[in-house]
C-alpha cells in the first residue's frame, strides 16, 4: 500500500490524552474496552481474529498514564509490537475464569474503591464479553461503579484526524479503481454471486487488505433492499445492478455504492439516477462545521421526490471509518453537530415502482470551510453494461 | 455454488423443535438471541450487514410455536425470504429506543409475568445491542426473568446436521483448491501483504462467497503467532510462510492452514511438519463418539516435543460451523463429550528455535463410528516454493 501502516506512537498519545481529559470532566477514573475498534483506537492493535468469537479482550486507560492491555496470550507477541508496553496476559480458553479475574486485579490497581469505571453502554456499542463473565467482574469489583463511558469514545471516534482521513481516502481510491473496472466483469447472463465474487477480486487487486463488506441487488428498474448477499440468479437486460463495498485498507473502510444498468436504461432509472447525484450534491453542499447531521438529511431529503428515506433504512447517511457505519446518522432526530473532521456518508434513497429501489453513496470529510470527496463523484449519468451475455 | 443455497423449512423446524424441548427441561419460556449466527441458525437469515453495528436485530423462539423477528426495517424484505412469518420492524436507528420497547411488548405477548426469558451468557457469547438499552429491556419486562439460555444454543449449534457438513465440506473444498494454486502466487521477492491479496483472490476464484478470515506468518524458520495480518516485507528464501483461512461459503466457514517453505526447509522445519501431520493424524484417530474434547488435545499433545500447546494459543483445536471458532476446545479442561455431527478443527502447534512456531491445521467431523477429514489431509513433506525471486 501506499503510505506506512499503522499510526506513529504520538497518534495514540494524542487520543489518550483526549480521552483522559473527557474523563476528568466525566468523574471516570479508568475506562473499560472490549471491541475490536475501541481497543485499535488506542492501541494500534490489527488483527483479523476478532472473527473468533471464543476469547474475550481488554483494554484499561486509567484517568493518568498509558493503557494496559488484558488479553489472551495468543494476543502477546502482536500487542508487543504497538506502542502498549503494559501487557497483562492469561492462557485463554480458561473455561472457569477467561480473563475475568485478571481484569478485575488490574482495575483494582488502577482504580481506588469507589471510583468509577466507564464502558460504551450507548447506541451503536456492545459489550463485547459473556454476560456470565460481566456479572463475575462487577462482584470482584466490590463497590467500583461499572457505568457509561459518557460517550466519550463516541465523541473521539466521529472526529478523523488526518493520518485517518489520509487511510479512509486511501480504502476509497481502491474501491473506486475497483468501480471502474465493473465493465470488465458483469453483463447480462453473469450469476450475481459471480458479479459479487469478482468485485471483491478487484478490490483486492486494485490494493484492497480485505473486503469486509459486500452487498447490493440486482433486479428489473430496481432492488429490494440494499443489504442482501448475492443469489445465483444470471442479471438480465433492464436489470439495475448496484455494488455496495466496504473495503478495508490498514484498518479504515470506505462505504460507497454504484449503480449500473444492464443494457439501455429505462427512463425512470435514468431520472431516479440524476435525483439521487443532485440530492448527494445537495448534501455535499450543505455539509459544514456548525451544521447538524439533521440539516445534511433535509438538504438532501428537499431533493427527493417522496420527501422520506427510502422504507427500512431510517436515515440518508452516516459516520464512517474504523467501522463500516459509525455516529452520527443523518436524519431528523440526530442533531450531532459537524465538527472538520468527521467523515461521513451520503446515501440518498427513492422508491421505484413496483416496490424496488435505488441507492446511491458517496464518502466526504468535513473541513474547516465546507467538505471533500473522499470519493470521486458519480456523474449524473448512470453507467450501462452489455445487454449481450 | 454446487448444491442449493439454505436449507428448506424443514431444517430450521426441527432447530426449533429441539431447542423447545431443552427449554421445557429448562423452565424456559423463551429465547432471546441477538448474534448473527444465533439468530441465522432458527432462521436461515444471511446477510454481511451485521458488519454494521449500528443497528441491533433481535429473535424471540417461544416455548410454542414458530420464532418472531423483532428487526430494523432496513431487514423486512429479505427476511420475509426466509421461512419466518412474523415479523415485527420498527424504523431504526431510533435514538430513544431502538427497538426496546417493540422488543419488550413482544416478548410479553409470549412470556407470562414471572416467567423465564433464556439469553447465551455462557464462554463464547456476548449480547450484541447497548447495555443502556438491555437495561431499559429489564425494567420494561418487569417481574419477567432475564437469565441464561442453559447452554441450549451451544447444544444445538454444535452437532451440525448433514446439509450443515455438506457446506462445511464445500467451504473447505473452495480452500483446499485455492492452497493447491499458491505456487502461482507465492515465492522469494513477493511483499507477504501481496500474498494475502491473491491468496484471497484465489478462494473467491475458487467459489467463496467471502473471505472473512485470513491470518498468518512468515519468517526464517518459523513464525510468531497465528493470528497478525501481513506485512508490506517480501519472503526471504529460507522463510517457513502460514497461511491460515476461513473461506464462506453460504455462511459456512472452513478454518484450516498449510504451511509453506521458501526454497529448500531446513532440517528442523521438515521435521517440525512431518511432526505436525503425526500428530494430527493421532487425534484423527481418537476421534469418534464418546471420547472427550480432552481426549484429542493429549492424542495430539503426546506426539509433539514439548509435551504442551504453543504457548499462547491454549489449546489444540475447536468447533467450526457457522462461525470461524465454536466450541469445544481441544484442550485438558474441555471434557465435551464428542458426537456424531461435531465438526472440529485439529490444530496443533510445536515451538522451534528463535521464538518461533510452527502450527498445522485440517478440519474433521465426527460420525457415528469415528471421523472423516473435510479436507484433504497435508501430506508429511513440507510443500516448497520457489526460492528465486
Amino acid at each position: 500500500m501506499t503510505g506506512a501502516r499503522g499510526f506513529p506512537a504520538a497518534e495514540y498519545r494524542g487520543r489518550v490524552a483526549r480521552a483522559q481529559a473527557q474523563m476528568s470532566e466525566s468523574g471516570l477514573d479508568a475506562l473499560l474496552l472490549t471491541t475490536e475498534p475501541d481497543i485499535r483506537y488506542f492501541t494500534g492493535f490489527l488483527t483479523r481474529f476478532w472473527e473468533s468469537p471464543t476469547r474475550p479482550w481488554f483494554l484499561v486507560l486509567p484517568a493518568g498514564g498509558d493503557p494496559v492491555a488484558v488479553i489472551p496470550g495468543i494476543g502477546a507477541a502482536l500487542m508487543a509490537e504497538t506502542w502498549i508496553s503494559d501487557i497483562r496476559t492469561w492462557a485463554s480458553p480458561d473455561l472457569s475464569d477467561d480473563g475475568v479475574s485478571l481484569l478485575a486485579a488490574s482495575l483494582a490497581d488502577m482504580v481506588s474503591e469507589g471510583g468509577r469505571i466507564g464502558v460504551p453502554f450507548g447506541p451503536e456499542t456492545h459489550l463485547r464479553m459473556p454476560l456470565d463473565a460481566w456479572r463475575v467482574l462487577a462482584e470482584l469489583l466490590g463497590d467500583r461503579d461499572l457505568t457509561g463511558d459518557a460517550g466519550i469514545l463516541r465523541r473521539l471516534r466521529m472526529v478523523k484526524s488526518p493520518a485517518e482521513i489520509a487511510k479512509i481516502q486511501a480504502a476509497c481510491d481502491v474501491a473506486g479503481r475497483a468501480f471502474d473496472r465493473v465493465p470488465e466483469i458483469a453483463c447480462a447472463g453473469i450469476p450475481l454471486s459471480e458479479v459479487f465474487r469478482r468485485f471483491q477480486m478487484l478490490c483486492l487487486d486494485e490494493g484492497a487488505d480485505w473486503v469486509s463488506y459486500l452487498a447490493g441487488g440486482a433486479g428489473p428498474g430496481g432492488y429490494l433492499d440494499v443489504i442482501r448477499p448475492a443469489t445465483d440468479a444470471p442479471l438480465a437486460v433492464g436489470d439495475l445492478l448496484m455494488l455496495d463495498t466496504g473495503a478495508v485498507l490498514d484498518g479504515y473502510f470506505c462505504d460507497f455504492d454504484r449503480n449500473f444498468s444492464i443494457g439501455p436504461p429505462a427512463a425512470e432509472t435514468e431520472d431516479a439516477h440524476a435525483r439521487l447525484i443532485e440530492a448527494t450534491a445537495a448534501g455535499f453542499n450543505a455539509a459544514r462545521p456548525g451544521v447538524t447531521a439533521a440539516d445534511l438529511f433535509h438538504a438532501m431529503d428537499s431533493v427527493l421526490t417522496d420527501g422520506e428515506a427510502p422504507e427500512g433504512a431510517g436515515r440518508l447517511g452516516h459516520g464512517l471509518g474504523m467501522q463500516l457505519t459509525e455516529w452520527p446518522s443523518l436524519m431528523p432526530a440526530d442533531k450531532t453537530v459537524l465538527e472538520a473532521g468527521m467523515v461521513l456518508t451520503l446515501e440518498p434513497g427513492l422508491s421505484l415502482s413496483g416496490g424496488r429501489i435505488m441507492v446511491h453513496e458517496e464518502n466526504i470529510v468535513i473541513t474547516e470551510t465546507g467538505a471533500e470527496w473522499l470519493t470521486r463523484p458519480s456523474p449524473p449519468e448512470i453507467v450501462c453494461l452489455e445487454g449481450r451475455a
